[in-house]
């Protein structure tokens, strides 16, 4: 079937979550992997987690909660300032940098082209305008609308009801490899960008296409 | 209201599912460390994506899935035979040493003692009995009756069916914190034993109890 969409992920897929690290050092030098890679890594099971308990809440709340754990498990102290500031890191994060110019290209193909992303709007819709890429989406919709998270059926049913799209006709694409497996699961086609070299996950379905960057996709169209 | 039960989970809680990293030692010496760490932390991210896909598989296959890909990740050759002995090591997993006088001096009080765990029943019941504990449980209890893992709430209606006993005279003891606060959610009485030290988790729950050890819960009652 041909692809009539093309929906992205955001975090860790168009903008690097791990862009945080900068201002993490100017707080607690020394400790800004770590603190970025036990948020984030809290901020994806508080997400599974509250999914599975029937307790939703926004991302904006899942990411400030993870950020608290994580500060409080590394011994880093946080104030309300602080806890502000990185908090609109997520307002500002960076593209990579293959993704702009591909994001163009697949524009150009005439393929409707979408984000759906755990953000949620008050997260993702100002960080979509930061980086200037409001023109570049038909829509960008948030799992806020269906009260849970990925990787749940129900978040990318919501891609084929907003864009009027069936599901054999929407190419995904995640960074976030059980994210695409989740999709897969669903019915999309996926693309998993696997800028790390990391293992295909183990939860019985293989990605439709692997890449190394944007920039791989459309020749794989 | 008076406890009439104790659940436990098993693995972490009576069970220490690290103690596979000596047997990881003699098979990749100077790596057991962390093979033991992403093997665990992917079979629970499993757990909790395929709940959340619809996708449920048994734990013990949720748990050869991670090790596959533990060992892919981490560079390690993994052929049958290392992956059956790795695998055979749940079945043997050590307790806890607060664990077995803490269980007998419990039952003594005679209320209702089960486990409520993620293991399929081919890992628990196994586990169980090679470490010669089946007369200290009423009930061996596994979400896969559920076909869903924790913390959703269908796993913890297991214990209120099976033991015939309310929600609120159930006291729920987990060493995940995160299991501990799904089934405060769910309305038990839940003891976290917090081994580590480590911070309590942010998913809008606490726990009624915080223990060091599970000696330290017979006082509590």
């Amino acid at each position: 079937m041909t692809l009539e969409a093309l929906v992205f992920d955001a975090y860790g897929t168009l903008f690097d979550v791990h862009a945080v690290i900068a201002r993490c050092e100017t707080f607690w030098p020394g400790r800004g992997a770590a603190l970025s890679q036990l948020w984030r890594a809290r901020q994806l099971e508080y997400s599974w987690q509250r999914s599975l308990m029937d307790r939703y809440a926004p991302f904006s709340a899942v990411t400030r909660d993870a950020l608290d754990y994580a500060c409080e498990a590394l011994g880093l102290p946080l104030d309300e300032t602080r806890a502000r500031v990185l908090m609109d890191e997520y307002l500002n994060l960076a593209a990579y940098p293959d993704v702009p110019a591909a994001l163009e290209r697949l524009q150009r193909s005439g393929k409707k082209l979408a984000i759906l992303t755990n953000g949620s709007p008050d997260m993702i819709e100002p960080l979509v305008k930061n980086r200037g890429m409001e023109k570049l989406f038909d829509a960008v919709l948030s799992v806020d609308a269906a009260w849970i998270y990925k990787p749940a059926p129900r978040v990318y049913t919501l891609a084929v009801d907003r864009l009027g799209v069936a599901a054999g006709a929407i190419g995904f694409v995640s960074a976030n490899c059980w994210d695409a497996l989740g999709a897969k699961s669903f019915g999309f086609r996926v693309f998993w960008i696997n800028r790390a070299g990391a293992p295909v996950d183990r939860l019985g379905f293989q990605p439709d296409g692997i890449l190394r960057t944007l920039g791989d996709l459309p020749g794989m169209l």
